[in-house]
């Protein structure tokens, strides 16, 4: 039984930090992994960007949910689950992710988990795991699935390297120069094309 | 992270052999598990009387999908996508489930495979793993997930006993009474609200 793997932002929707970063006129929270590589360190200084803005999980969800997904990405999304298993592995959390998983019909989403108290201000996060989406692929393949990956950024090369198959998506062109045994593809149709020849 | 592991046939959809036998008027295929315990002579046996009845993959298909999900498992299920992850363990074949897939909007389905040629005569089956429930289960703690597991039938057993929390539901009587630890539902509502305290 096969099953296909796709990160979520960059592949399927926007990067939501730096989409909510533009609708909050607020740009410190345009700073990635790519400037910060500690994660833990990283995202302490974006919860405390939103306490210091009084941005409580509600403002948050309501900001994403007037996010849509790219272009084109639901009719692949649909396209693709008529075909085959799919199940996102994202690092995002599942409550910043939900409204856009409403708009891409909940497919399955496996990723981390926002703390907030009783009055939504959010006091933290709980990640699944650590390396949580090459982790996924290595439980998947307990399970005894063929898997393809596909992701955009540093964080999937574990993943995609992990899984029987896979390929770069949307990547800028520092993480394809680095990774050249990875083909890189920028469209839904190459992707799906790919894939197709996984699944024979 | 939470994940809700869900048998397909008896919870969700009706039994597919059973409506099939009734479909093609051919009760042999009315057989079950509880008959023959024996899974792969059990599947054997039907496979010998579909290519006695030259009854193709695509014949099997289109019985199927004139059947519908059971009234009310639908927007059960939605409610629930909209509450956390579901994923669908099921002993079913990922061909014949396809139809109902689809009209449960295609929530992810973890099964095994019939094997066909090319011109669409079964000729075998492929199990995912032995004991895949069980496995599925065990393979998700390693992701880090709790996991609440429901089904109606022997083999749901130890999927629902290596989950976290779990309940029997639609079960038939003998199965709950050698099975006294197991809670047993039969209403949509009711597995919804023990899901929604597992989920607290």
């Amino acid at each position: 039984m096969n099953i296909v793997c796709l990160d979520l932002e960059g592949v399927l929707v926007p990067e939501i930090w730096i989409e909510f970063s533009k609708a909050t006129g607020i740009p410190e929270l345009q700073r990635t992994t790519r400037d910060e590589p500690d994660y833990d360190k990283l995202m302490k200084f974006r919860i405390d960007i939103l306490n210091k803005n009084n941005l409580k999980l509600p403002d948050i969800q309501k900001v994403i949910s007037e996010m849509e997904p790219l272009p084109g990405a639901l009719d692949f999304a649909n396209k693709l689950r008529e075909k085959t298993q799919l199940v996102i592995l994202s690092d995002t959390f599942e409550q910043f992710a939900k409204p856009l998983m409403f708009k891409l019909g909940w497919p399955s989403l496996f990723c981390n988990t926002i703390n907030s108290d009783d009055s939504g201000t959010v006091t933290g996060f709980t990640l699944r795991q650590q390396n949580g989406k090459k982790e996924a692929v290595k439980a998947f393949k307990l399970m005894n699935m063929r898997i393809f990956a596909a992701g955009d950024s540093y964080n999937d090369l574990d993943m995609i390297r992990e899984a029987h198959c896979g390929c770069l998506f949307h990547a800028p062109a520092q993480i394809q120069k680095v990774n050249p045994d990875l083909k890189c593809f920028d469209t839904y149709d190459e992707l799906l094309t790919i894939i197709e020849s996984f699944l024979k």
